[in-house]
């Protein structure tokens, strides 16, 4: 099993709600940020055959809105 | 202004049902997957001299049932 981290975001471009919620939140808190974006993350653990990349793509992104990136989690201890 | 990522997991030993919800999906269309864990991440650009832990702990984590990590993210082009 190799474990990794599907890291899912908003495409650029398209409103995030969320994010902009966090921003106005921290503004609110007096902290100047820049741009804020939420998406979400999937943690899986895979046989090493297994394409993450095709995987994630059929079945957890919706590719019109979404955009990802796939990392090599550490394995939990 | 740098950007960073925080990465935001429901604790170990926490029920995490979105991350179970999604594992027997991919078992009933054929996949042997271990363990899967959804959690959602924050993208936030903060100036320099404001330290991204101890915003992330005061405005963006339930610390009784999240745990989190923050990675520099690569700055968007």
């Amino acid at each position: 099993m190799r474990k990794y981290r599907v890291i899912i975001m908003p495409r650029e471009g398209l409103l995030d709600p969320q994010g902009r919620a966090v921003a106005e939140m921290l503004q609110d808190n007096g902290y100047s940020v820049g741009e804020v974006r939420v998406g979400k993350v999937v943690e899986i653990e895979l046989p090493e055959d297994i394409d993450v990349n095709l995987l994630a793509q059929k079945y957890l992104i919706n590719p019109l809105i979404e955009d990802y990136i796939v990392e090599e989690a550490t394995p939990s201890s």
